[in-house]
């Protein structure tokens, strides 16, 4: 697939198709560029911690998928090394949450993305830096589950 | 509650009754003691991502709760103003996962916790280090849902 | 002084005069505006590691400067409370290095800062991320050494 | 060389002998062993930053070398891939600090290694962890600057 933008779009259906967890917690990818990806999640009452407040675990895993997203949109099926994650901001049960995803760095193999999550009044919730690592393997011509 | 064991336990317990997330994700919450927390998972269908392997959110979010319960162990709410994680080995379904959380500092109201997961084998699957923030209130005094 | 630009370099005059470090290493700010910061140094001899490559502790306090400069600009002092960095391409003896912090978010007491660092060809040597914490005290007031 | 003790004293003894910003700091490797080193550094007045406090930078070179000599006691060239550091304590003109590195973690090609920070008096004043890429060279075949 020669076009960029296609490519990216196709990948994202590839990979939501079999994305499970991602599913399971009502995610949807809701922008899908080269190098970019937006996901939103609503918070609900099964996401919360143990201080009623949205488990931290809950805005990475948002966080972390939109940089899954961006990082495999040029096709190539490509895994998180690590992360770093600031929490700024509490959320709680019924808030909207916004991640975008950017590609801020890619060389052959490794690359680094940019994740800012945001609610629905604009408030920055958290702040997250992936670093990705490409295998050879086509997200396209992944087997199915 | 004088005894550091003691309010240990009773600290996983009331948190653990409101801790939505980490009910509906199936963890157990097996060791406590003060500033130490041991919490399992088994990978289930429903936490892959579309590489067919664990998302690392989920990951994420069992070291998360390892440094949630030990960085509550004293008693006062804390909550995690951040973190790092190094992902070292893909997870698959059916793998039990167990996560080690231990105090490396604390003063008087922030701390670093770092978390080791690993799987049913032995093997190291993440490495974890998170930083913890003191709040004022208790967490037995907490109110209900 | 209420003109931010006016002040933002009023801070970096007076930090610089006291900042032994930044002078030892032959770092210069070449740039100073408002939650901005762009500081410059030469790849020394002394500068090296075992491996003959520009010590990665160089970069980062390249990097670290560029930060402290930028999370100072609002005229408080202001700490760094930790950072990660990215080390992406070596450095040599002789190369030019200039790093650029931005302000990404600053809440009543934290800030976290970007700061990314290039080579005199525009090639990413290094990604680097600070979290600031501010005193109560101002910069300007600061007794001399 | 088949003592790993041994490889790894002489890896140091060859590393030190070209690492120009390490002597230029006045460190000293005060041990070495498979997967550990102990470095000091003495704060001195050209390490200050412009609030009068050792620069953050210096507390990183210190931890950052302490995590070289670690990572290349088992003599293959090995590099820093990148870091994250937390700051807990200042530190100030004299103070005498020792980083201790170990590695938590080492695979075919990455490791990750964590260094401790303390002063003179005991107290912890950072914490460092690193990784670390392995390349196909020989420590002891590099040539000589």
């Amino acid at each position: 697939m020669s076009d960029p933008q296609a490519l990216a779009e196709a990948v994202a259906k590839a990979m939501y198709s079999r994305d499970t967890a991602v599913i399971a917690l009502g995610m949807t990818v809701t922008k899908m560029a080269p190098g970019f990806a937006q996901v939103r999640m609503r918070v609900r009452n099964d996401m919360l911690n143990g201080h009623a407040i949205c488990h931290g675990g809950m805005v990475f895993t948002l966080a972390d998928t939109a940089f899954a997203y961006a990082c495999n949109a040029q096709g190539k099926v490509t895994v998180a090394a690590g992360a770093s994650v600031e929490f700024l901001l509490a959320s709680r049960e019924g808030d909207e949450l916004t991640a975008e995803a950017r590609e801020v760095m890619r060389s052959k193999r490794n690359g680094v993305y940019d994740v800012g999550v945001h609610n629905q009044r604009g408030e920055l919730v958290a702040l997250f830096r992936g670093r990705s690592h490409q295998l050879n393997e086509d997200v396209l011509e992944s087997p199915s589950p």
